[in-house]
C-alpha cells in the first residue's frame, strides 16, 4: 500500500501510452491501468518481467510431469505459459497418441500388464539429456510410479519414442535420473515387494520384500534404451525414494533415500497404527551410496541373477562387494542432489527440520578406511552419520528438496510444511533467505539446477495446493507453480501459473536455445520409429487395395482434399487409412477422424500415419479433416460406405446436385484471372524485398510456389474441358484452380505481413 | 521502434522500484527490464493490462472447445492462464474421469456406439445456459462433430453430468446453442448421411441422404437432457453448418446455415474434382430458417416419424406446415449470429468477402405475404437474398464468425485468409477499424457475446495456426489465443496464448461473477448423480466383504491414510473398492490408485468414488493416494494381497521390522508437547484477530480442529499401551497423534499467513 502510494508521488505527470494521440486503447496510462486494476508497483515490475509480446520467445523452456494425467507439460520462462502437453502413458486423441497405429505400438510397449490394460501413468520425475554433466537438449526421460516404466521422449519432435516396463519393481519412485553422459537412466523402487511381480505374504515381508534400483542403459544413437544391457540391484525392503547421479568427483556412483527404514507394515482396519506412523516413527532412514561403476562390472562379469528377464546383482552380492553402503539420513526424506561439483549431497528430511550436506570425501575415505558403524539387517554396510557429513543446517518444517544456484554455495530448499522456499548457502552453512509460497511446496526446480552449471535467474516452486490463487474450478483446484526470481540477493514472487490438468511432481528447466526441434519431417516419416513408413505414397500413386476380408488405403491429404475421397467396404472388412501429410509449410497439421469410429489421427507436415480398425456395421461414415487447415477446411471430407455383406450396388453416383454452364465457366475463369493479379502483386512484393534472409518466409514461398503448381495443373483440365465444350467439367476444374489460388494468396499474404513486421528491406532486382 | 525511443525519453529519471532500497529484486528499474527484455510502451500497457498478480481474480472466465482432444478448456481474462481441462469425452485419468465406476457410466453413455467404444470426440461449440437470453453461470454444453453427440457440464462442480447420442445423423456441427431459456439446444447435422445410420449407396444421395437439426430438450431442474421430450426436424442434404436461436422479437425461430448445397459427391481417387471444388462451385448456400416453436407443438401433436428412437418432423411435414424456409447465403458461410437485440442475423461468407445483414422484420414479412422467389428440390420455400437482408458489407478475405460488442451496431468479424479481425457498424453498414492477427483466424469471441448483453472490454482471437509465435516445440504446433482490448476505438492486441492440448473451434466467455462453484461436496457424494452414494461410509465403519469370486471394500481417505490398509482377495476375484474422502479442507483432494492396474480416481473433499477391476494374476500390489497431500503422502499406503488360488497362509505378519522402548515412547511424547505448545501459539494468533470474517480461514480452522481431535483419539490410544507397558504400540500410537498435529500445524500455519495477507485485525476477546 505504501510503495504503492510513493510510486503514484513518483510517477505523476508520467503516462506511458499518453503520447500515443488519438488511439483510444491508450487513453488509459500506466497509473490508470495500475490504479483500475489494483496494482503496485512490484506487480508492475513482475508483469514486465514477466510478459512476452507476440512472437517473442521464452529463455527458459520447463519439461514437467503431469502426475496422474500420465502426460509432459512444457512451459516456457518467464511468461510461464503452457505451450504443449505431451502424451506419454495415456492415450491421447489430439496428438493421435493410442490412435494410430504407429503410436499405439510405442504406448502399447507400457500399457498391456499381465493381461491388462493400463491407459494411464503417474509420471513423476522428468529427465533431460545430459553431455559431461549438461543438459543437451536430446532426449527427456520421464518414469511411471504406479506402473514401474520409463519412457523416452525425443526433443527433435516431442513425441514419445519408446516405453520399457520394469520387469522386478511393482512400483517405483526414484527416476529417472540420468548418469553425466547418460549412459544410463536411473529408476529406484518404492512400496517393497516379492521382485519379478511375485507373490508373498505379509508375514515374508522382511525375507521375500524387496527394494530395487534398475539402471537402464541408454543407447543415445538410437535414441532407445537397451534393456539387455541394462541392470538392476536388490536393496533391502525399506521404501526407496528419489535418486541422483554423482558428477565430477562423485562420477561413478550413485544415491537412493528412503523412507519406513522401520520396515513397517500397517493395518488400521485392524486396530494397528497406520502406515503413516510407523513409518516415521524412527529418526533417520537410510541413504543408499551405489558404486555404479562397479556394478556395471559385476553385470558384464555376469555376476547376476536373472528375474522376469532382468540382471539382478543380488543384496548379498552387492554388500559383499563393495556396490552398496548405507549412510542414515533424516527422516523421510524425498530430494538427494549432488552439488554442481559433485562434492555435496544435500538430503532434506521432510519431518526433520534440516537440509544435511553429506560430504563425499569423507564418505569415501570412510569406505576405503573400512570404518563402518555397523551393518543393518541384510550384512549391508553402514556409514556412521556424523562423520559423513559437511554441516546440517536448520531450515524450517518440512523441508523437501533442493536445487542449485549459478553462484557457488548456494542451495534453494522448498519448505512443505511452512510453505516456503530456503535459500541458503551449505558451503558455510547459513540461511540467506526465505520466501513464503501459496502453498504447500513439494518439489522446487532452478534453471538447469541439477546439473553441473546451474544457470540462476529463476526458480519455481511446485505448490501441491493452490486453494484460493485462481479463480474457482470446483472443488477439483489446479496445480500452482510460483515463478520466483532469484537473481538478486532477495527472492521475488513473480507469476503464479495454474496448471490446468495433471498434478506436476517435478520439473526440469533447459536454456532454449539448447532446443532446436524439427518443424516438418521428412517425406512420409514414422515419427514413432523415425524412419521412412512403408505406407508413404506420393502424389498421383495413391491406391485403394481390396483383399478378402481387408480394405487397405494408401492415402494422401494437402489443403484441402484427401485422396481417395470415397472408400467402399464390406460389412466385418477390417479397415486401413494409411495417410501421408504433403504439407511442407510450417504448422500445416491435417487430422483424420472417421464418424462414429474410434479413429484420429495427427498429421504433421511429412508424416505417414496409419489407422487399423473393423468395420463392424453397416452404414455411411463421412471422414474429414479435424485441423482446420484452410478457408475450405470443412470441406476436406470423403465418404467410407460399408455395405452390407450382400450389397450389391451399381457403384454410380446418381444425378448431380447441381451443373454448370459455359456462363458459369467464363465467369469462374474470369474471377481467376483477377485473383491472379492480386497473387502477382503479392509476390511482386515479396520479391522487391530480402526475403530469402527470412528462413520462415522462404518455406511459405515453396509453399505457394506448389500450391500455384496445382493451380496450374487443375486450369489445365478445366481448359481440356472446356476445349470438349464439357461445361460441368470444366468449371468444376476451374474452381479447383481456384482453390488452389486461395491457399496461395493465403501464404503469399502471410508471408508479406511477416516481412513488413519483421522489417525486411528491399532489394534491386 | 520510434515510440520506444519517445517513451525512454519521457521516463528518464523515473525508476518504478527504485526506492525499495536494499532490495536487489528490485535493483531493475522499469527502464531497465523494457531494455533488457526489448520491450516497448505498448508492451508495458499490455502487461499491466493482463497481469494478474498471486491471488487477484480474473474479470471474465472463457470456455473454449478442445477439439479432438475431446474436452473443455476454462481459462480466465484478462490474465490469459488456463485454470482447468474439462474431461468430457475422452478419458482422463488426473480427474479420474473414465477411471472411477460412477464416471464411467456417464462416459459410456457416450462412447458405446454399436459395439465400438469411442474413446475421444471432437468438440466444437460450448454453450453456456441462459435465463432470459442472458449467460447464467448454471450449465455447459458441448458438441461432437465426430460421433455427434451432446455432453452436459454442471458449472457447479464442473465435471461432466450427462453425454446424449444422436439416434439419426451420423456428423454435426452446428450446435449446441441455447434457447434463451434453455428449454431447447440444438444439434445441426453436418455431412449428410441416410438418417438412422443407416447404410444407401452414393447413388442415392439426392434420395436418401438427409440432413437434420435435433432440439434437445433440458430439464433444468434435474440438470439433464429429456431425449424423450425431444425433438428432429428432417432438412434437405446440403451440409448444414453453425446455428442459432432468435431472441427477443426472433425468439421462436433457430437458424441454420450451410455449404455444399450444391450436394456434390467428389471422388479425386476417380478423376472427379474434389469436394472443395464442387462444394464451392455456386455463389451461395441456403440459410434454414426454422419455426421451432411451431415444431414443437407438431411433435407434441404427435406428427412425426421415429427413426431410431427419435421423433422426426418429416421434411415435406416442415415444408408443408410453415416450419422450414430458406435464404440464400454467400458462399460456404460459417457463422450465423443473431444480433443482441434479436432483429438481424449475420452471416459471413467464407469464400464471399461480405457480412451479410438479415433482416429478421422483413423475412417474416415476406414468409406472412407468402412472397418466395421459388422452392429447392425439395419442395422447400425459398426467400429471395435481396428482399431478405439489410445490407452486405465488405469486410474482407475470408469472413467467418461474428460477435457483438456492449456498444449498440458494433460487431466483430473474423477474416480467415486477410488474419485479421474487422470492427463494423452493422446497422450503418461500414468498417470502423481492422487488426492483423497471427495467424489465420477461425472463430472469435467476445464477453457473453452472443446473449441479449454483450459485456465489451475484450475479444478473443481463436487462431487456427500460431505458426512462429512461441518457442518451438516441434511439427505439431499449440493453437494461439490472441486477447485483444475492445474498449476503445481501435483494437489493441494484448497477449498470445498457446493452447498446449486440443484444437480449439470455440469458445464463449462469462463474467466471472455469474460463476459459483462449490468447493466441496457434501459428505459421500456420487458428484455423477448428484446424490448421496451407497456406498459411502463414515470413519469408523469402514470394512471389507469377502464373497465369493468378489472383493468389496467400504473405505476412507484422510491426511495420511486409507482405512484399510491391507485388502486380502484371490487370484480372479472381481474386486470393487468405494472410497470416501473425509476432508473438509478446501483442495484436499486425494487420489487412489493401485500398482500395474488401470485404477486411478479423484477423491475430491467429501466425494465417494468407486473402482472395480478383475484382479486376474496374483501378486502383491501397493496402492497409494498419487495426490500430495501432506507431508506424509508417499507414506499413504496400502497393499493389495491377490493371493494365487490354492494359497493357505497363516494371515499373520512377521517379525516386526523395528520395535519401540519407553525411552523411544518418552521421547516421542515430550516432541509431541513442545509440538503442542507451537500449535497453541497458532491458535493464540488465529483467534485473536477477526478470522471468522474469512470463510476460507473458517474453514480450514474446522479442518485443523478435526485433526486435533483425531490426535486427541491416537494420544488416548497411545496412552492406554503406555499404562499396559506396551511401549512398542504406545510408540507407534504416540507417533500417529503427532501425524495429526503436523496436519493440524500446517492447516493452522496457512491460515495464519492468509489472515496476515488479508488484511486481519486484532479483536478484543
Amino acid at each position: 500500500m505504501t510503495k504503492s502510494m510513493r510510486l503514484a508521488g513518483l510517477l505523476a505527470g508520467v503516462s506511458i501510452g499518453a503520447m500515443a494521440a488519438g488511439q483510444a486503447w491508450a487513453a488509459e496510462s500506466l497509473q490508470d491501468v495500475m490504479k483500475r486494476r489494483d496494482l503496485n508497483e512490484q506487480d508492475v515490475l513482475a508483469a514486465v518481467k514477466t510478459y512476452t509480446p507476440s512472437g517473442k520467445r521464452d529463455e527458459f523452456m520447463v519439461f514437467s510431469s503431469g502426475g496422474q494425467s500420465g502426460d509432459v507439460i512444457v512451459y516456457g520462462i518467464p511468461s510461464m505459459r503452457i505451450i504443449k502437453y505431451i502424451a506419454v502413458f495415456t492415450p491421447e486423441p489430439w496428438q493421435g497418441y493410442g490412435f494410430d497405429d504407429e503410436s499405439k505400438k510405442v504406448l502399447e510397449q507400457g500399457s498391456k500388464v499381465d493381461g491388462r490394460d493400463v491407459l494411464f501413468g503417474d509420471t513423476h520425475h522428468p529427465a533431460l539429456s545430459e553431455t559431461n554433466g549438461d543438459s543437451d537438449g536430446q532426449f527427456l526421460f520421464i518414469n511411471d510410479k504406479s506402473t514401474p516404466r520409463i519412457a523416452v521422449i525425443d526433443l527433435k519432435d516431442f513425441e514419445t519414442k519408446q516405453i520399457v516396463q520394469n520387469p522386478i519393481i511393482t512400483s517405483d519412485h526414484g527416476g529417472p535420473f540420468v548418469s553425466p553422459n547418460t549412459d544410463y537412466i536411473i529408476e529406484a523402487a518404492q512400496y517393497p515387494t516379492p521382485l519379478g511381480h511375485k507373490f508373498a505374504p505379509l508375514d515374508k515381508f522382511n525375507e521375500e520384500y524387496r527394494g530395487a534400483v534398475t539402471y537402464w542403459h541408454f543407447n543415445r544413437e538410437k535414441g532407445r534404451i537397451e534393456p539387455e544391457k541394462s541392470f538392476s540391484i536388490e536393496l533391502p525392503p525399506y521404501s526407496q525414494d528419489l535418486s541422483d547421479f554423482g558428477k565430477l568427483g562423485s562420477d561413478g556412483w550413485s544415491f537412493t533415500n528412503s523412507f519406513c527404514a522401520e520396515r513397517y507394515v500397517g493395518g488400521i482396519e485392524k486396530g494397528r497404527p497406520p502406515f503413516e506412523a510407523g513409518c516415521s516413527a524412527k529418526d533417520t532412514d537410510y541413504m543408499h551410496m551405489i558404486n555404479w561403476k562397479k556394478a556395471e562390472e559385476l553385470f558384464k562379469a555376469g555376476k547376476t541373477k536373472m528375474i522376469n528377464g532382468m540382471a539382478v546383482i543380488s543384496l548379498d552380492v552387492a554388500a559383499r562387494e563393495g556396490v552398496l553402503f548405507l549412510v542414515p539420513e533424516p527422516k523421510s526424506p524425498h530430494g538427494v542432489d549432488v552439488s554442481p561439483d559433485g562434492k555435496y549431497i544435500i538430503v532434506a528430511g521432510k519431518l526433520d527440520t534440516h537440509g544435511t550436506v553429506y560430504d563425499f570425501a569423507k564418505m569415501q575415505a570412510l569406505i576405503a578406511a573400512g570404518k563402518f558403524a555397523g551393518k543393518d539387517d541384510y550384512g549391508v554396510p553402514v556409514l556412521d552419520l556424523k562423520e559423513a557429513i559437511h554441516s546440517q543446517v536448520e531450515l524450517g518444517l518440512g523441508p523437501l528438496h533442493t536445487q542449485y544456484d549459478s553462484k557457488p554455495c548456494i542451495a534453494y530448499t522448498s519448505l512443505y510444511v511452512d510453505s516456503m522456499v530456503a535459500k541458503w548457502d551449505y558451503c558455510e552453512g547459513k540461511v540467506l533467505d526465505k520466501i513464503s509460497v501459496q502453498y504447500n511446496i513439494g518439489h522446487l526446480m532452478t534453471m538447469e539446477g541439477d546439473t553441473e552449471h546451474p544457470k540462476g535467474h529463476y526458480l519455481v516452486a511446485l505448490n501441491k495446493l493452490a486453494i484460493d490463487r485462481f479463480n474457482p474450478v470446483g472443488p477439483l483446484h489446479p496445480q500452482n507453480h510460483q515463478l520466483i526470481d532469484i537473481s538478486g540477493d532477495k527472492m521475488q514472487l513473480l507469476y503464479d501459473l495454474p496448471i490446468p490438468l495433471g498434478e506436476p511432481h517435478y520439473a526440469v528447466a533447459i536454456g532454449a536455445d539448447k532446443l532446436k526441434p524439427i518443424v516438418r519431417y521428412p517425406f512420409g516419416t514414422d515419427s514413432r520409429t523415425d524412419s521412412k513408413s512403408e505406407f508413404a505414397v506420393r502424389p498421383g500413386s495413391e491406391h485403394t487395395d481390396h483383399k478378402p476380408g481387408k480394405v487397405e488405403v494408401f492415402g494422401t491429404a494437402i489443403r484441402s482434399h484427401f485422396t481417395p475421397e470415397i472408400v467402399e467396404a464390406t460389412e466385418g472388412d477390417e479397415i486401413s487409412f494409411h495417410i501421408t501429410n504433403l504439407e511442407r509449410a510450417e504448422d500445416e497439421t491435417h487430422g483424420f477422424a472417421v464418424s462414429r469410429h474410434n479413429v484420429n489421427m495427427s498429421l504433421e507436415p511429412g508424416k505417414t500415419s496409419s489407422v487399423t480398425f473393423k468395420a463392424n456395421k453397416a452404414g455411411v461414415y463421412p471422414y474429414y479433416c479435424t485441423e482446420f487447415c484452410s478457408a475450405l477446411h470443412l470441406e476436406m471430407e470423403g465418404y467410407l460406405l460399408v455395405k452390407p455383406a450382400n450389397f450389391k450396388g451399381t457403384g454410380d453416383l446418381g444425378k448431380a446436385g447441381s451443373t454448370y454452364t459455359k456462363a458459369d465457366y467464363d465467369a469462374r475463369v474470369k474471377a481467376n484471372v483477377d485473383t491472379q493479379a492480386v497473387i502477382n502483386s503479392v509476390v511482386g512484393y515479396i520479391t522487391s524485398v530480402n526475403y530469402k534472409d527470412f528462413p520462415p518466409v522462404v518455406a511459405m514461398v515453396e509453399d505457394a510456389t506448389d500450391q500455384l503448381g496445382s493451380a496450374k495443373g487443375a486450369q489445365e483440365k478445366s481448359e481440356g474441358f472446356a476445349a470438349k465444350q464439357d461445361w460441368n467439367n470444366a468449371m468444376l476444374w476451374a474452381e479447383q484452380w481456384f482453390q488452389y489460388q486461395v491457399k496461395a494468396a493465403d501464404i503469399g499474404l502471410r508471408a508479406k505481413t511477416y516481412l513488413e513486421q519483421n522489417g525486411a528491406k528491399p532489394v534491386s532486382k
